[in-house]
Formats: structure tokens, C-alpha cells, sequence
């Protein structure tokens, strides 16, 4: 597999870097949209999505040889399926495991995320949520055992979340977003949860892919308290 | 693969006749649900689930030593990994197009027959999903040339819409479903969608699997007009 691939935008990331494919990444502010985006990359005008294949041109010049692909979980199922780094286990049964990880922590999560910082719908969502990924988690290691796509899926939400909590930024009542996460870090009731979001955040992907400085700067600027 | 497969309820059954896997199936009325069927098959009750592997036992009395899996798309990509007959393409591109067509038409069909069938939104709403569904066809065959989970992840919204609407069962205005079929089944402008939809309704999975009587029943039961 030596096709090129370009990345645009940053919230599969994750799981390129854990399978080793080299890539670009290419920042798309949807706010301020560069005017190829839509036309050359994804008609959709959202991200993430990548270009895959063709010759090896600039970001901003996507050549209409290459393959566009869009949607997040589409992006990660297509790296499993071209990763030679085992991205989801080989055994059907633990694959679908992995999908009915995401299929159940997706909506609970954007839920007790988006909606909270977004719209200030009440932070303790966000706890339900975790008692979701709790309930799901066997007693060692990610959602199917060894790192999947299915933990690249659902962490965006919680590294999302902790940035916007810890700093209380969001739609909701003031510091209610800190009391909140207070309760994530020191409650033994979410335990299982700590253990598994630290694993996650101790790997090099995500260290390499996650900025918390520029997602706390966006979030300051579109979600902040009126 | 010779473990068994117990399949509790219709909407994934196309995909499993397609697989040529044997089964066996067994219809769980939600309506009034056997109290086994939480506690030993599926703790959300939700259909369709499946037990997987273990002892032959009667549907009824599902073993504690078969996996039990749960959600259509869980189930459809399981099926597609298990299976010797090739449910998705090998092509790790037309795999992400498959996705992608089950991910971008999915919501447009479920509010396109859901909403309009229970809750009585406008039915033209279904044609809104049949122009989404043709504008990601390709010119000649299925969502991916070949038929693959991805016809079978959209079949059962367009096969039961068909019976409410051609039988104007809904909640909508009398008249209004039929008018609207009318339309899918007359206007130029629908006319890939009606070449694919005959394609997919003429393959003997879709003819085995089916019961428009059974779905018109149970429609007049729950849809009917005030």
C-alpha cells in the first residue's frame, strides 16, 4: 500500500497514525471554507474526508484522479480494511463487538458532549454516557481488548468533552462543567472509565494527533457563555 | 463455518439468504415480547438480534455458550464477515462506498417512510430519499455494482414503505401515500430508482424473506388513521 493519502481535517487522525500509513493533513476551518473544498473534495462541504490515490499534488489542488472518501466512521473502517496495522481483531465476533461498541457509545456520547457544550443541556449527561462506555468495557485493555477503531471512534468525544468541561467552556450554567468532570477524576464509581480514557491518552497517537490548545481556542471562540 | 445461527426477527434476513448460511429464524412481537428474550438475548429488546455458535437448541431457549449479537448493521457486517459468498466487495474502496451509501441514506430513509408512516410528516418526504438514492447509484446494477449489505442495510425502508404507502397506511392525509407512490412508480424522474428497487425485489433472497402480507397486517394494526 504506497497510495498517497490527504487527510483533510483531523478527527480521524487517530487511527491513520496508529495503522502507520503515511499521509498530509490538510486543516479545513468550516467556518471560513476554502471555495475547492466543496467541488473537489466533498460535495457534502464537511469533514472529515480524505483524498486517496492518484498523483502526488499539493492539499489545495486535489487531482480528480484520486478517490474522495467522506464520513468518520467510513474513514475509519476503510484504514482498517487497508491497514496493515491490525486496526479491528480478525475474529467476526469481536469485530462485531467493536461495532456495537460504537453503535451504542456514538449517540449516548454526542449526546452527553455536543449537546451539553452546544446547546447547555445539562453536563451530567456526559456521566450517563460514561456509564455506557462502563458497562461496555471488558475488565482489561480497550473496548474489544487490544486498541480498535472502535476506541479511535468515541475518543474525539471524551478528549472534546475534557477540554470544554475542565475549562468550563459551553452553554451551560457556570462551572457546572468543572463540578462535572471533578466527578469524572475523583469519583471511584467511574474508575473503569479513567483507567481506559488514560490508556487511550498515553498512546502516541493520540499524543501526536490531539491539540488541546487549538481545540480549546475554537471552542472559546463558538461556544462560549453569553 | 458450520456454527449455528439463530436470527430473532426479519429486518436482516435478506443478507443472511444471500450468505447461504443456514438458520433458523424466530419473529419477536414487540408488542408483546416473551420474557426471555431481554434477559437471555438482548438486554436493550430490540430486534433484530441473533445467538451465534453454541449448543442447537430451540430459538425459545437460547444457550448461555452462544455469542448474542445485536443492530441490523452490527448484524449485516458480520454477516458479510463471516460469509464465503462475498456480501461486500474486496475492493477496500467500493467497501467504503458501501458504507457510505448505507450512512447517507439511512436517515433520508427513515424519515422519508418512518416519520411519515408513524408520525404523519408529509409523505412526499420518501422522494426526497428516492433522489438521494439515485444520485449515489451507479449507472447500471446495486449501490456497488454488485448486490452487497448495502442494498440489503436500505431494502427493508422502500419494501415497507411500498405496502404503506400503495395501501395508504399511515398517519398522513388519506390519499396522500397513494398519490405518492404513484409518482415512484410513474415519473420519468424516478425511473433508476424503479429499475433498482425491481432488481433487488426480483432476487430470490428478497422473494424468500419478505411478507408483504405479514407487514400490511401489522401495519393496519399500528398506523392505521385516527
Amino acid at each position: 500500500m504506497t497510495e498517497q493519502i490527504t487527510l483533510y481535517t483531523a478527527k480521524v487522525e487517530l487511527a491513520l497514525s496508529e495503522s502507520k500509513l503515511p499521509y498530509k493533513r490538510f486543516e479545513i476551518d468550516l467556518q471560513n471554507k476554502p471555495e475547492w473544498y466543496a467541488p473537489k473534495v466533498n460535495p457534502a462541504s464537511k469533514v472529515p474526508a480524505i483524498s486517496y490515490g492518484g498523483p502526488d499534488v499539493p492539499p489545495e489542488d486535489p487531482s480528480p484522479d484520486s478517490q474522495k472518501i467522506a464520513e468518520s466512521y467510513v474513514l475509519l473502517q476503510f484504514f482498517a480494511d487497508i491497514s496493515e496495522v491490525p486496526l479491528l481483531p480478525k475474529d467476526p465476533i469481536l469485530r462485531a463487538k467493536a461495532r456495537f461498541f460504537v453503535e451504542t457509545v456514538t449517540p449516548k456520547a454526542f449526546r452527553g458532549y455536543y449537546t451539553v457544550v452546544a446547546q447547555g443541556e445539562d453536563p451530567e449527561l456526559l456521566l450517563d454516557s460514561i456509564e455506557t462506555v462502563q458497562s461496555l468495557l471488558p475488565a482489561e485493555g480497550y473496548a474489544v481488548g487490544e486498541w480498535s477503531i472502535a476506541d479511535a471512534a468515541i475518543t474525539p468525544f471524551f478528549a472534546r468533552a475534557e477540554v470544554a468541561f475542565k475549562n468550563d467552556i459551553g452553554k451551560f450554567a457556570n462551572g457546572a462543567g468543572q463540578s462535572t468532570w471533578a466527578k469524572v477524576e475523583n469519583d471511584d464509581k467511574y474508575a473503569r472509565f479513567r483507567k481506559y480514557f488514560n490508556d487511550i491518552k498515553s498512546r502516541d497517537s493520540f499524543k501526536q494527533t490531539f491539540d488541546a490548545d487549538y481545540i480549546k481556542e475554537t471552542f472559546m471562540k463558538r461556544f462560549a457563555k453569553a
